[in-house]
């Protein structure tokens, strides 16, 4: 039984954890194995080679880790760095102040550079900063690809651009948590040197599985990084990848066979078309917030996230009755504004195995919600606006053509 | 593995097979059990105590028969009536028409009252028949409640109404398949002799147990009725019952754990409040159908079906294209129109379990396929008046205040 | 939750329903699907083909009815016969009575051959009659390939010598419920007219599909058979199967799904080697039963079923209470004496997806239920013998060499 | 699909992960929900009040972990120590000697107590030790409960009381990964400071739930424990208790509701019903053993673990052959010999779910394979010993009597 039931689907829409497939559903639905029988291995051979496809490089080396996203951020800075350490790293929203938290509690020094939640990373504060540390003091930059409070997609192409512009050899560490299976993503081309993501975002499974993948220039760092790290050490992982066992403790065989499932089901659909649908869904999404006349939380269209929305909602309404009417009324899971813009905005999440109608549905009921707490929407008038742009660009289900 | 995987849920929106609730497919996802042991009895008491109550029946003996809508069909004739017995059926769509097929086959002289297919049963030639029938050569008269093709829902309290009128003994047989659950349904109140569904339809399991429930009336002509039945005979479930052990064959052990938690899912949300979604997710429809500019089926509000609306596409539109289109484009499984209306219409099934953010994904999916299809429907128009309908009548979820 | 929980795993060897492997679960795990679009008719059509496999047949019709083995039964016998027919049908226990009770209810004049229970069919018997019949008054011989109440085999082949030898053209309908997917079974070689099982026992699925084949000679009767026949009317099936939409009404969409999944589980063990575990198991059960000094209930090795072995209890013990202390003590589900054989046997099914271990792990169990009931078995001593005969005859499992 | 198929169960005996029962497979059968409605600390606020009573706390409170035992044991350590502190720490198998490397890398001054590997931790050592340190500088005791390498659980009533002997204030950090629902454990009255478990062991779960449970003296050392920690923190757990939301980062939704089945089920039998099951099978596996003439890795009776059991092979005899066999040839998965115990012991485990049955049918596939790789065992003389045993322990299925 659920813990609170309503009829009918749950209609969750929060930025994770996402919708499960069906098919990854019924792979997770299984008993237990002994991870140390030749099967297992031989299912973890096939899933770190196939995961590197989801980061786009060849030569990471990948770490699927029983954790959280917390966690791998922690696996990424631990793993190459040492305490004292000076970093830079962008505050926008609430994931990469928690993250810097984390960077500050781990005895790193962090620069901080912040901008107005609902802008993107401040990249003229980052190359200031370069081309003053001609000694090369900054060993890595930390940045969130995604920022899932605001709806904010930085710029790493640039990030990385802005490195090579001043040859400067720190680290690219990237928070991927909310973009990557799910926007355009390249870990070798943008000489990303850890990427890492969360079982229960874009991939669509249920949480319990970071999945971190370092770039050589990483793997390098991690031979020297002093940071104390034990759980978390990928010198452990690499002892069992070496003996072909792959797994220095106990994984959930559960969540294993139910990444060979989100994986398959990725490359069935093709990466680059997953990619493209969460650009339909998130422009769907933008139009019709416009159309309700309502302000994205994100200021610029550069800086625009396909995976989630962040909703201004006007002075006198509080978004959280907005997230709670959802819940209590349409068994729709919206997600809170969060700390600055707690009260503020609500959040419309629009990744993972999610299609069109599923959101026009989600759509309809945040009209249905505002009328409810008093704002004058025209009912129908963002399904409207993104329907027009969705039945122009939604192509075939290839399979049933 | 799907067969034919397209991102996304699918959209069930055909009247049946219906989306199944999570909390059902977890109670069926088992293994095995010995049907003999003294769990599976004990089991099937509470079933056969609580199923009664969908029939809002006291008197009535139920059946789980392992079959389907058409088995429990054959059940309810074969057990009450003696081959050459006079039947009344009334023929108003696709449904009505197989169920009088099967009359016609098992040998009954099938007295057919015809409607235009769009019209609900013709109570007038009814009342004509039973007047003229003094000496009640009348065994039965079938109704199907809810016709599926054509979505319209007869009076089934007017023809026991008539029945009483001419004190005419003829038994009332009703197929309930996609009302009982759904619709209002009074079996003891109306006088409703056999009435039966599918387990497919809003109960919202899977297919396979075909629910037969017996007035003592009916009970009493099974004593005497000659058709030839062993598999749907009622008399070895009655054997069973009294030994309890109640199965004369081995049962689906997973359906009878489905069922348990259909029921109580039933239960737990109200049956009347459930009827009340039903008549909630149905006028939402009418009204968005009205609001494209479409002719629904069904000729008068009289009949207005809540479980079911078969929409009218304009003549140079082929309904089988807006289902085509549907499925591969959206991901939207809509009913076919039948038989004589055939290509002339497109069913929604808006029956089972099913909350007003699904029905409005559907609608403003279909109001992307019409477009597609070259009907000039405006965008946003269908759910503008569906949603303004329901914001005005949907209930908070009451586990949820 | 189940109904009526003990810790641990339930040690399931009733001979029907039978455990079914954790694919077959996973692939039933799903919401329902329209069946009427492209996706189902595309997966029936696999199924169709495969299906015959285990069958061994190439020129059969196969169906696939949402009914039980009593179905397919009545299914066999309407589509080819017509009331008054003359049968010939073996009784050798209470399968085989309660099918003979079916023919004789559906109106065909059954010459019964019977046998002690314990003993195969009287082919003698059987011969006599044939030679009897010039005039070929006979129109089928019916038989139960596997009676399931005494586990008693008996010999098809015989019987297809028979009627060849006498060249008698009379259809050979056989059950093969607890035969089929476990035992030596060729339709095609034997001559077999009607072939059937159900679901729930060697296919290891859920209860709810008789799987049903006709020969083209029992396709040809099936034109001119006058039983009456709806729900079980091979013809509804054909019409379907010409339109390529395969189903005359709903089927369930997950057992067609764990149909696809059992089959291929079948075909990837391989079904030669499925037959040859079913004879290492089945002889397995027999040395333990010689072993603990109890008789098998089948008389002669000949007729030993290598699916389900009945165990006579010393007459100062009630075999009930064997089963009854299995299940209350040691989750064991063991299968009933029924009718003549009633509290003298207890039932061990061998039979479906089980291997070498589950079955010492159950022998083990009888074993101290023997004891606790009064019977001074040596405990260990079934298992020994089981187990000395399993070492040498188990194979390696193909996939993990 | 299995990612190495074979037929019939698998007999999974490793000593973790364990047999996952049915219903708790079921109640993880589910998509994700949004963690942040009310429904989940609903749910969390059940978790934590149950969880408790498996460690025999009230005083305690407990963290449910998105981790392993080894991030658990990570969270008991650097929650309570600063870097540099002395501790004592028993090594006697592989788990403690992997217990006592992370605590090293953690930076602590471990003082090692070693004991032979098959022999418990030794207490005269533990109480030299803490004679001698009168000025307190031992901050916490470390200890393994149960080894699950070599099968050997430690008093901790007696360690309790050598530090009360002693009126030594160190903490007594606990791993109880393979004994925590298995075995007694009574954190309150052994003055346990801090306890943990992993999911996949005896509560018979899948992995990624690290349950640590924390005395309010271990609490109290929170505050002032200089390890890093950010992941682990429990202070991040506390912040989000008090707000009542409770989860720092995204916990699984699936093992939350994982958590409460298997707590309901732990409750239905009975703790110590449960407790006195794993007694029962422990004590069968070992006079199992003794009859085939093998030795126990347990060189006394009082360190018998009730949980795995270790089994030493003949010096002819490499035990990872046994359980290479077992897995290719019987579907029967033991534990490998780890490290100093590589290829001398093969491992039995026998915690969480587990019956009688099951054990039996365990010990007999033990019996096959030991002749398979050349030990001359008696077919049936462990099962035969065990069976014994079990006939006179096992009590009646409460629920079924």
């Amino acid at each position: 039984m659920d813990f609170v039931y309503g009829p009918g689907k749950n209609h969750l829409f929060v930025p994770g954890p996402v919708n499960i497939p069906e098919p990854v559903i019924r792979a997770m639905n299984r008993n237990n194995e002994d991870y140390r029988s030749p099967a297992i291995p031989a299912l973890t051979k096939t899933l770190l080679e196939d995961v590197k496809k989801i980061f786009k490089t060849t030569s990471g080396t990948p770490f699927l880790i029983p954790t959280t996203g917390t966690g791998a951020w922690e696996s990424a800075l631990t793993n190459t760095l040492s305490p004292g350490d000076r970093i830079v790293s962008f505050l926008i929203g609430q994931f990469s102040l928690l993250w810097i938290d984390q960077q500050q509690r781990l005895n790193f020094r962090v620069d901080v550079i912040e901008s107005d939640w609902g802008r993107g990373a401040d990249l003229d504060a980052l190359a200031s900063k370069l081309e003053a540390d001609r000694s090369h003091t900054i060993k890595a930059v930390c940045i969130v690809h995604n920022e899932t409070a605001t709806g904010v997609t930085s710029d790493l192409a640039a990030v990385r651009k802005l490195l090579d512009e001043y040859r400067h050899p720190a680290l690219l560490l990237v928070d991927g948590v909310s973009s990557i299976c799910a926007l355009d993503f390249r870990m070798d081309e943008w000489g990303v040197d850890v990427a890492l993501t969360g079982s229960q975002k874009a991939l669509s499974m249920p949480t319990g599985m970071g999945i971190v993948c370092a770039s050589p220039k990483a793997m390098e760092a991690a031979k020297t990084a002093k940071s104390v790290r034990v759980f978390f050490d990928w010198n452990d992982y690499l002892k069992f990848y070496k003996l072909g066992t792959y797994w220095p403790y106990t994984p959930s065989i559960q969540l294993l066979y139910g990444l060979r499932t989100a994986l398959d089901l990725l490359f069935e659909e093709g990466l680059d078309n997953v990619i493209a649908r969460h650009s339909r869904l998130g422009k769907a999404t933008r139009l019709a917030v416009e159309a309700w006349g309502l302000k994205n939380c994100t200021q610029r269209e550069e800086w625009f996230s396909d995976t989630v929305t962040a909703v201004v909602v006007p002075p006198y309404i509080n978004s959280a009755d907005v997230v709670k009417r959802a819940w209590t009324r349409y068994n729709l899971s919206l997600g809170l504004g969060l700390n600055k813009v707690a009260g503020k905005v609500f959040r419309i999440g629009h990744l993972g195995n999610l299609n069109e109608l599923q959101l026009l549905g989600c759509l309809s009921g945040v009209e249905m919600v505002l009328k409810d707490v008093g704002y004058p929407v025209k009912l129908g008038s963002g399904v409207a606006a993104a329907a027009a742009y969705l039945r122009n660009s939604t192509p075939m289900i290839t399979s049933r053509i």
